[in-house]
């Protein structure tokens, strides 16, 4: 059990976030439980002492090896060497002097060299999944004012992961796994959202037939892959959400319904994909907890962010759909007002990196 | 226990709502209980004969007796002739035909001489109410379509019942009654609407330092009173939403929360009251569930809906803040696809017509 088979060791970086927030912790207290051993071979994209700060501080029996590539990771691996249980590998990323000034005295505050930190850790870990050296990637929560302070002005992970994949199309789903009340059916429940980082008022232009189309199509995809992987029936069933209340009722309280969401909607059922909508939310979404859906697509952020973390705040896994690479993250942020007191929740990490290590492909 | 106290002897008024849904059965499913008579003198506005076909249909061992007049009602519960737990008084409303169209092997369908008999029913019901007849009205579901219909061309309840008692400013609660998990805090949950029905389109429009700030003091006036009903500290917290994801991260997603929520709050705070804001509605909602706050004001119809339906679909209590009366609903709607199926859920008319009886004044 402390060494995946040979047939699913499947490489997971896990980026370890923000410093100064929760992350460190959160990786530490994860990895201690040893459940995401089970399924992968976690490595963390972070600063090692950090790391190890964190693991006292939770009185956690866990060693940290710093490593300074991914052929020397592999090869201690390879070699026996490393006890999963017990040990957590770590690719020494980004400044080597982050631990001189964060811990357990550090009163949190947003800090620029945070933010780069964090930075260097997802593009190092975005890098090594594009060169098929890690299978997936999981990431810590950073703190966008930080990442900005950092001169990386970026709205989100999602952003910033489409970026560096040059990928054009993409969407950030929240997603439960499967086996708890209100978590859905079989394969879970996920929502995923067709605009997200942006003032409400913006929402009406970004919303168009192409980008509802799309995002079913990356749910669909998602789905599809993910239903076959646990040998179920592959065709997903699908809700997509109304943007006014009532659904419009009947255009009386909008017609984005009528002119977007039905025509997006049809389409995707003349493709034979099994997609309901536009359903109002307020009904939809119990609905779907019950497990009458796999997924929701959301028009908007605060649609998809109340349900789900209304449903599981700290076990929801945010993935994003469209990128040539596995990458989940949990749903929640870096938690400043607790950091590095050694009460932070580390569920949602655990799931994160049990559902990448689920969805990735076979490694070497 | 079958008659409520002199102390309490509150006449609550429930209009039965649109009679080819599922309103008689949840009238009928929540009254066989025997809950609502411990806290009110329950008397229906509706059609007698369709009352008991629905008690029929459900197998319960209910009576209702017809009365033409609430002189009539108070004679005869006076004279001690009623056993509340199993009669319930029916004051004859409406259309006397109904009946003969409606009942178990009614083929469900929208129909405008359904929505007039829902009008008949409340209407007078809250002329019932402002009359002092009445200390509170609870309304059955009503659908829009079949109310459109009969020439009564409202969005909602809530509009319908401002209008017919005069008032301007009112708001529409979602309420949870205290004692369940997720249910809030000691006075239970409320989430207060500053736009309801309109397009997501029109809340910008909708939404004034003015109009948000008139919404916390209906909900300031509302728990206080609550509470101090209850006997608790009487002055409650108050979260308002933001109306933009993450509070508009300072700017970066919509303004609305600098130029409108904030100043709306700095008002209330500098009254005294307790209110807190704006805050991000995804992450609020959970605190609020976990009884951080009494209330959370909301700034359009489904930031609110999505939150409180997926909390308790089915206990979820409709309150009118703002009117002169005493009213409260159930939070769904006619369910047309299980009408006159006998397998409606009672539940919802059960908690509203309970909290009406607690936030109405004492009768004589």
């Amino acid at each position: 059990m402390n060494t995946p088979s040979e047939s699913c060791r499947k490489w997971i970086g896990i980026s370890v976030g923000d410093p100064t927030g929760i992350g460190p912790e959160i990786v530490v207290g994860s990895i201690a439980t040893g459940i995401p051993q089970q399924e992968c071979v976690p490595i963390a994209l972070g600063n090692s002492r950090v790391l190890q700060k964190a693991a006292q501080l939770r009185n956690l029996p866990l060693e940290i090896r710093s490593v300074e590539s991914m052929h020397t990771a592999r090869n201690l691996y390879n070699a026996g060497s490393i006890n999963l249980r017990q040990t957590l590998l770590c690719l020494e990323t980004g400044a080597d002097d982050v631990d001189q000034w964060v811990g357990p005295n550090w009163s949190p505050a947003i800090e620029p060299r945070a933010g780069q930190a964090a930075y260097d850790y997802v593009v190092r870990g975005t890098k090594l999944c594009l060169q098929g050296e890690l299978q997936g990637l999981v990431t810590g929560p950073l703190h966008k004012v930080a990442l900005s302070g950092a001169g990386h002005d970026w709205p989100g992970h999602t952003e910033l992961l489409a970026h560096l994949c040059g990928v054009k199309d993409s969407a950030m789903m929240l997603y439960l796994t499967p086996g708890k009340p209100h978590h859905g059916g079989s394969a879970g429940l996920g929502v995923v959202h067709v605009t997200l980082h942006c003032a409400l008022r913006e929402v009406f232009d970004r919303l168009s037939i192409e980008s509802i189309y799309q995002t079913i199509a990356l749910t669909r995809a998602f789905f599809s892959k993910l239903r076959a992987n646990m040998h179920l029936p592959p065709e997903p069933r699908i809700a997509v959400a109304a943007l006014n209340p009532h659904a419009g009722e009947s255009g009386r309280f909008g017609t984005e319904e009528s002119t977007l969401i039905r025509p997006a909607v049809e389409k995707a059922v003349q493709a034979g994909w099994h997609v309901f909508g536009p359903l109002p939310v307020d009904t939809l979404m119990p609905a779907a907890a019950r497990g009458d859906y796999d997924a929701v697509v959301a028009m908007y952020h605060d649609q998809g962010h109340i349900a789900l973390k209304l449903l599981d705040m700290f076990e929801a896994v945010n993935i994003t759909l469209g990128l040539p690479i596995v990458r989940t993250s949990v749903a929640h942020g870096t938690a400043h007002d607790i950091a590095w007191r050694g009460i932070a929740n580390a569920g949602g990490m655990t799931e994160a990196i049990v559902t990448a290590a689920r969805l990735a492909p076979a490694g070497s």
